[in-house]
């Protein structure tokens, strides 16, 4: 574990894929858009796998799209990609409790399906009809992990870890107002769920919640 | 709107069954046990209708119990009564989520029984196995309202609000560790509930919940 | 309880009128307007009671009306409505403890006028000068229910809860600076009022007390 | 300004009844018992005024009064006091929420006694009943200052605040659960107050409410 | 206790010069500029003393300064003002503790101005070089009230309150950034300062302060 | 899934161990012993799986484990296993940044191997001596998943996350004392890892994080 | 200690080289441009080491470098200098988790030069590569105080501090989301660091940090 | 860095001494006494500097002391040392702002005397009158660095730091009541502190303030 690529403004990790099958993947803010050039280029030359730069605005997106070739933009996730991962058996199911969780969801799926999960999305079924869940229980059930999107109070996600026995990862997202504090509110709810081993990630991170599932996928992946 | 008892140590306020119907309460931590008898003889003397002392312990209650006449302990629910209200025709049913919520269930149910509500016990209807909360879904919608009492992530609360029509009073509990704050968690959860319409009352205060149902039940017994 | 329609951007829970007495309720933010467009124009097609959009923007709520007939924006209140319910005999008091708390009472006036409630106003009766909140104290005893909406330290709430028998829904707003955190401060202390069986709704949250009252209307229209 | 016994555990500010009008006050906990009589001591040879100790335990009171003569202990305020000053012509007057409010309004008034103030109790008129603080409204007014002891929401400060004009210290308390925050929600409530010109100290500081009295009371006494 | 004048957007407190020797002061923020037009117009027909309105803005200032004769505007303390009252012999001195904190000390001094108080202002003295503080320690001994505006943790209200005997008010600011939590640092730190009889008003609320010595002038008024 | 058992004071989840994998786990806190016979024993008799009761004291262990045959009690877990799973193929490490930390360990590894899985302990690796953590790397790379306990400031799980590629599972203790705010500080930062795609379960639940390694385990298992 | 320089804006504090090694560095956001130029000027006739003005935009930069002669502007870290300090022999060491933190590290490196330290900076080493921190291992062990800049959970600090024996200045930033708030779980995570003798500065206080280690610096210098 | 000795139960750094002059500190609280006796014996046996365990109840100490020859025990600061290393050069001044700071402020002279730093601990400077302060200043100007202890607003510390040009640690104390927060408010109050360049440590910990210093003196004792 002694690799890494020392451009001065990033020490690029190419260690990485050897040790978690994946490129370091590139956090967008903060970083000069030819830092962002540099970074994946360096990234494209030193590994194989596929090569991501998250919560990118539209002007960075494009400054780097022109500059680095084979570049796809994902406007809704806030995402580029480059060598995409082909889809592989590992299913993802990303459910959302309303219309407003859309971009997080749209992040989870987008990151997911672009290192190689397969992924499908499930949208509106918070628990305010809870016969719209019920009514996808078998595909939920099937999947091999749920990633659950959720803000406000983020029922959805205790229903949903009380309906399957595959992981759940829950995401509070920052829908909301008032009392729901910015997704803390959510945070704290999916914390404290009454449906045992659901497990949680960062407020709005639907980044996180990709890359959870692609841990679990790569153990699921191993020989037994 | 003039009346009340100057005790010196306590101003009873007894005008107060005129303008809503129940005497005043008494809030039992604080006050020295004979100030308590104090205010409960007055209460009895001054009034016609139920009294009744929240939250005592069992020793304050055996000493207050033993001065005035016709007292009833409810040592689950930390109360004790006198003259308590017979049975009217408003029905309210009393949701738990897990058995731990069971002291705030039954503070609720039995202040609501003591002034003259018809009171329904469920217990233990978490969402975690909803298939629970789906099979007493037609006695929730029965009940002319509904108190929800959960702690941890209080998703029950959602849910219930979303399947009832009528009012859901809902009453975080400090049950859980953690994340879940000594109740705040779920307080703030049922405060941002996806289901419209859902009125939320201060952590662990069944007593709350069951005033607030009084309030309703005033209102629907009026004239109409 | 199963009907629900898939716009695939989102489940309208179609059996809701059935359950609750009211056709969904469109929440605007987070929403393309030709998603909501295609959402009314479904609950318009599927029920047959009043059809309201909440916390529509000016631009969002002109593009909306364009394309369904009937709409009626109430901008004050930043609601669409369709279909308005007739005013029926449940009567509810909004009552406000400063000016700037005009825009949620607004809000909590228009849903309710549109899902068939009486509704009274009553603006600026702050506990500063309680002279004028005990020259309309007749006024709020009358009423059904009384919602009121304060912000900064929300003594009005208690004032209020104090002096009438009926139920009181508290909607603490954001009004004021420094420690009135947003709301917070005024959401604790109407959780924690001395007067009770108040309850308590979300942050600047007029939609959800009228929401309330309605189910209180649901239940006082039973027969009895 | 230079006057300070260095007794090694403490240096005692013996200048301070020149600044300020009295000797230095000693805060009880966290001081040995004997280190209390030291300080004590130091406090009686060094100055004239009155000499308190406060928030003392009883084995603690009775520790010290045993060995410094001319103590006198008021065990519901926590207090311990030497040389009282004589009634002086500026009457504060100590109002409280409740009856639970009662130990620290015992504070406020004991230390406000030994040090000089004419005070007078109103016990127990919290805005649930708000006929019961009308009723003293006119004593209220006449006091050159009020003192309101508070917790839970609150509501009594902005209401005494909005009827008499003369100085109000608001002391809010650590009275009631769950949401009142021991004391923070009290606090944050009169931080708020809608009523202009409130001032507000520590939780449950009785002892402050009364210092700042005593400030008032020295520039009243100037004159003019 | 019964004048108020309803102007249906608002209920103008013509009780209140009577209570406290003040018209009712205008909380700009939240209300049309109109609104404003009315409530001074009718306070100046109303009252005799001064009339003046917070926090407008520039442009709201100017269109009511068009609309009433007689308005002065402060725009460093963000005041509007008619009638102000002549300068009494009451002295408060206004202290900052840095730069950033002066308009909040304008506002403090100019409503103090406003309503009758002679003001002084004094600027950064923060304790980082205390010495600039001790060298006005006379100043601020002989004044009758001293108003301390400080962010960030606010460690001169307890230096200023250590050195003087008369009335501290101190105030808050939203000075600073990170830890200084928009000044909820200082305001809690003046709240459990070590130098006795301090009293705290909310977060960058110069007026507040101005108000309280305004109720502290009235007292020290008094015949004795 | 519409199995369960109602024995009043609990209705029992027989569903799930066809929907989860494992029959319902019963938490021990503010259950009556008796009540927690009850439901061993109806899982005991409605299920085929391994039984738990978590958070037990010595007491109520005692108690049950007299009454149920086949006890057996794990006294530093908290907790009383019947019918314990033989161990499979899937392996999961728990990894503890410091001594303090084991009892929340002890919990993660006695539910874990009683439902099943594989375990491993290491403990004391903390950052502060980093080379006793890359002493375990292989280990901990060889692991099918990693459980981190970590307290205060709970780097351990950022440096985990980034050296194994397996999902890893947080558990936040309550270790530490003033900024460590019972936990909260260590879930705060484990929520914001820079090492991408660890999950975060409820603070000092050694309980949730087994569980969720479970549910990895039974989707690792399905034929791929 | 008498010395200020009173410019009625301002209390320039003059004695602060004597006090400290250095003229009292200026804070510019609050301050009107002409009152920087006033007070720059007064610094530059009354002292003779370097003057600094911290945290000002561009626009303010040019116009006060316009008007004072000799001005340097470092715009990454929002610093103006004049008179820089030749750099001395004490070696500070800045290192950052991430790309994202380097207007924290260039603050804090600018600052550091411009009052005479040794600076070296090392950016991008946070722990999910731990070896590319190992990497550099050897040269934070010689400097003589190392700055560790990193937001999100902060492991970097305690990584670096279980590394190196020199004193260890951390300092949280502001970067990232959700959990993150704005640099809260950074700090409370430095503060509890498992790593003993660190030290914490504000949030995004480069400057803070520089001038913690100039501290050292002194004390470092001093004959022994 | 390799050097650990692997106890099952810990994992003791060895290779610390070298690291960091010192061997690793044995923190008392969550390891049984035998665990002490056997850390401590090992770090006896594979070290030459002074050992220490911090935070022991007198009954762990007694039975570690009884088992590890040449423990000294000091109860007030709560540690056990042995072979304390002989005072050096460095001398590091600890005050304290009131006698309730005393535990804190020991615990922070202990652990420097025990690692060979030359300390001196003065008492009860707090700022409410300010001249005690004053009358120390060359004393504290004269030591190497100054130790800071104190709770409730935690003046002093801006106080000190204004004062003396020597590095600044603070602790701050959980002194206080209300609004003090145990500390939290002294915590966020020293971060803020308008002082440039104080550093601050974990509530409490007179420890953390003591390694600190012991790494300040390792840099200052590097020839220059």
């Amino acid at each position: 574990m002694t690799g890494f690529a020392d451009l001065g403004y990033a020490r690029v990790d190419t260690d990485r894929e050897d040790r978690q099958g994946l490129p370091e993947i590139v956090y967008g803010p903060g970083k000069q858009p030819d830092e962002i050039v540099g970074i994946v280029s360096e990234l494209l030359r030193r590994s194989t796998g596929p090569v991501l730069v998250t919560r990118v605005d539209p002007e960075v997106a494009e400054h780097v799209a022109e500059r680095v070739d084979g570049a796809v933009h994902h406007p809704a996730a806030r995402l580029l990609t480059w060598r995409p991962a082909p889809a592989g058996t590992f299913e993802v199911c990303v459910v959302t409790a309303g219309t407003a969780d859309g971009p997080v969801a749209a992040e989870a799926e987008a990151v997911a399906a672009a290192i190689g999960l397969s992924t499908r999305l499930v949208r509106d079924v918070g628990v305010a009809g809870i016969h719209r869940l019920l009514a996808v229980r078998e595909d939920l059930a099937r999947a091999d992990a749920v990633i659950v999107v959720a803000g406000m109070e983020a029922a959805l996600a205790s229903a949903v870890g009380g309906l399957v026995g595959s992981p759940v990862v829950a995401v509070p997202t920052s829908t909301g107002y008032g009392a729901a504090l910015d997704g803390v509110t959510a945070l704290l709810s999916m914390m404290t769920s009454c449906a045992a081993g659901l497990t949680v990630v960062n407020i709005d991170s639907g980044f996180s919640a990709a890359m959870a599932v692609h841990r679990l996928a790569r153990t699921a992946a191993r020989p037994r």
